[in-house]
C-alpha cells in the first residue's frame, strides 16, 4: 500500500505535464537567447508558457518573470522592494513560509522595520490590526500576506488585504505558492503588486516557479547577468521545466472546479473518520475559509501519537508533521507556535489531490484506528 | 539540413542523461524535505548527484551546492563575498561573462572596488598585473577569472591563478562554465575557493547548476527559506535537473579524453577549411591554450558578412554571432571590444561537441565559401 497524502509538500506530475516535458527532452535544446532557428524554437516555448500564466492570473505577459521557485521569488520582491522601491516597513504574518519569514527576518538586519500581524488560535490573521497600522504611519509599506496557509489549509481573503493596501498607498505581495491553480486570482482586480507562485505545488515540476511584477513598479533584479527576463532575472531559462509548469498550471486551472469537489468529498470523509477514529483529536484552521486539500489534525499526546509520522511512514501513508520544508528538522513547527497550539499534542497534515481515492481514504482511517 | 554549431551557447541532452530524468518525471515526484519514504528516495537521487559532483573536482560532498544555474552562483559568490567575508577589492577582467561583469558593476556601486585585468588582442589577460595588484595592497580581495572562455575560447591556467591568490592572501573564484566535464578540475589542488558550473553546457539540462564552496568559508546564502542545501541555498530541489546534470556530468568526464580527440579534428579541419575558403579571415582568442570545442573567427566586412549569422541560420547551420546571452540583442560583444577586435569586422563562433561529424564540418566549410 502507497497512499500519498502529502500534497501540499509537493504533487505527482500530471500526464499531460509529463508528456510536454519528455517530449522537450527529446526534441529541443536550444538556448531562447539564441538568435538562429534553435533559439528561437526554445524562445517560443517559453514565451507561450509565460502567456498561458499571464492569461490565468488575469495579467499582462510581461508582468510574469520565471524564476527558480517560490523561494526565489519571494527573496526577490522582499529584498529588492528595500534597496530598489525604498520600502522601510514590512508587514507580515508569524504564519508565513519561511522563505518569506527568514527574508524578513534578514530585512530587519538591514535596518527594515518589520511587524508580525497577531493571529488567533484557529490562525486568523487580525486585519483590524493592519488597517490601523496601514492608518498609523505613512512610511514607506510592503504588506505580505500568504494566499493559502500551507500548515493549516487557511485561506486570507486576499482581494480586501490588496483593496487595503491600495487605499493606504502600501503595496501588496502574496504567495500563492498553496493556491495557484486551486483558486481564481485577479492580478489587477485584487490589486496586488507582487505575487509569487511554485510550479510543485500544482502538478508541476519542482525547482522552477514565476513572480508576478505589476507593470507599475521598476524593481531591479536580484540575478544579474545575460539581460534573460527582460533583465529581471538573468539565467538561461529552464525550458523543460518552464513548460512543463505551464502546462500544469493550464490543467490544474481548467480542471479545478471538478477536482475541488472530488478533493472536498474526500477530505469531508477524513475528517469525520478521523473524528470518530480518535478520542480526543482535534482539527487545526479556520472553519470558515479553508483549503479543500488541507487537513490538519492534532492528536493527544501518547506513546502512539509521539511516532504517528514514523508509523503512518511504515503503513505507507505519506503524511506529513509539518510543512515539508521544516519537517526534515523535526523542529517544532512555527505555525503551530503562532497559534499557541498545545506543544504536548502531535500536528499531522493530511494534503490530498484529485488522484487521490475514497479507498485511500478509509484505508487511512483504519490506520489511524490501530 | 541541421548542423548545430552552437555547443558554446548550450547542448544537446546526452541519451543517458535522458534516461534518467525521464525515469524520474515518470516514477518520483517526492520532496527530498519530506521524512517520509517518498521524500527519502527523493533526498537520496539528490545527494547521490552531489557526490558524483563531487568526486569529479574533487571536493568534499558538504562543499558542493546546487543553484538554478552558473549565473545565480556566480552572483551568490560575488554579492555575499562582500557581505558575509568582508571583500573589498575584486579583481577580475573584461572577458568575463555578464553575469560576473553585471554583478562586479553592482558591487562597485555598494562601495567595492573593482579592477579589471589588461588583455591583450588574443585574450591573454595580464598576471603580472595580478601578482602586482596583490601585492600592493593588504585589502580583503577576491580575484574572479573564468577557465574557459566562451566567446574566444582562451583556457586560464587556474591552477597558477589560484596559487598566486593563495601566497598573497586572496580568495579566487572561477567559472568553469566551459570548461566543467571538458578538463580535469581540482579545486583543492587549484586552491580554488569558489568554482561555478552549468549543466546544460556539458549536455545536462538549462536552468540547474552548482556551486562549489570551499568549506573553509562560511558564506551566508543569497535565498532564505527552507533550509535546503544545508541552508545555503533554499527552495525545494530541483530534482528531475539535479539528478540531469549529475549524469550528464558523469558522462562527459569518463568520455572526455576520446570526445576531445574527436572535437580537436574537427575543429582542426573546419579552422584550416574556413582559411581557405574565406579570404581575409582571421581566427581569434589564444594560440597557445585553447579550448577543444570552440572556434571564433572574424571576416572582413562587406554586404554578406554583415548578415552571416542570418545566412548561416536560413542555411540550416546554428552557429552564433556572440555569446549566446547577449546575442539576442545583437549588442557589440563586450570581450570583442576587450581585445579591440576591428568592430567593422564580423565575429562568428563555432562550438562544436563529439555528436558533429567531418561531413558537418565540410557542409559548413561549402556553405561559407558560398
Amino acid at each position: 500500500m502507497a497512499i500519498y497524502f502529502d500534497n501540499a509538500a509537493t504533487t505527482p506530475l500530471l500526464p499531460e505535464v509529463k508528456e510536454v516535458m519528455i517530449d522537450i527532452i527529446n526534441h529541443e535544446y536550444g538556448n531562447p537567447s539564441s538568435i538562429h532557428m534553435m533559439g528561437r524554437v526554445a524562445k517560443t516555448i517559453v514565451e507561450r508558457s509565460r502567456k498561458t500564466i499571464a492569461n490565468i492570473i488575469k495579467s499582462a505577459v510581461g508582468e510574469i518573470f520565471f524564476t527558480s521557485g517560490a523561494t526565489e521569488s519571494n527573496n526577490l520582491i522582499l529584498q529588492k522592494s528595500f534597496e530598489t522601491l525604498g520600502i522601510k516597513r514590512y508587514i507580515s504574518s508569524p504564519l508565513e513560509h519561511h522563505c518569506v519569514l527568514h527574508t524578513l527576518e534578514y530585512m530587519a538586519k538591514k535596518g527594515c522595520e518589520v511587524h508580525y500581524l497577531n493571529v488567533d488560535s484557529q490562525g486568523h490573521i487580525d486585519l483590524n490590526e493592519l488597517e490601523q497600522l496601514l492608518e498609523s504611519s505613512e512610511q514607506e509599506t510592503l504588506v505580505s500576506i500568504m494566499h493559502g496557509n500551507n500548515e493549516l489549509g487557511n485561506v486570507v481573503d486576499i482581494g480586501s488585504v490588496g483593496a487595503l493596501c491600495k487605499v493606504h498607498g502600501a503595496l501588496f505581495h502574496t504567495d500563492t505558492a498553496q493556491t495557484m491553480g486551486k483558486l481564481e486570482i485577479d492580478a489587477h482586480a485584487m490589486h496586488i503588486d507582487f505575487l509569487t507562485g511554485s510550479a510543485h505545488k500544482f502538478y508541476g515540476p519542482k525547482g522552477i516557479g514565476f513572480v508576478f511584477i505589476n507593470g507599475d513598479h521598476k524593481l531591479e533584479p536580484m540575478l544579474l547577468g545575460g539581460s534573460q527576463e527582460r533583465n529581471m532575472r538573468s539565467g538561461t531559462e529552464n525550458v523543460i521545466c518552464i513548460a512543463g509548469m505551464a502546462k500544469a498550471l493550464e490543467v490544474s486551472y481548467a480542471q479545478r472546479s471538478t477536482w475541488q469537489s472530488h478533493i472536498f468529498e474526500l477530505k469531508t470523509a477524513l475528517r469525520s473518520g478521523i473524528l470518530e477514529a480518535v478520542p480526543g483529536i482535534q482539527v487545526l484552521g479556520t472553519e470558515d475559509s479553508a483549503l479543500h486539500h488541507i487537513l490538519s489534525v492534532s492528536f493527544p499526546q501518547s506513546a502512539k501519537s509521539d511516532l504517528m509520522e514514523v508509523n503512518l511512514d511504515m503503513a505507507g501513508v505519506y503524511a506529513s508533521a509539518g510543512s515539508a520544508c521544516s519537517s526534515g528538522t523535526l523542529k517544532a513547527s512555527h505555525v503551530m507556535e503562532a497559534i499557541k497550539a498545545d506543544a504536548t499534542r502531535k500536528t499531522v497534515r493530511f494534503s490530498l489531490s484529485h488522484m487521490n481515492t475514497i479507498e485511500e481514504v478509509n484505508q487511512v482511517i483504519q490506520v489511524l484506528r490501530r
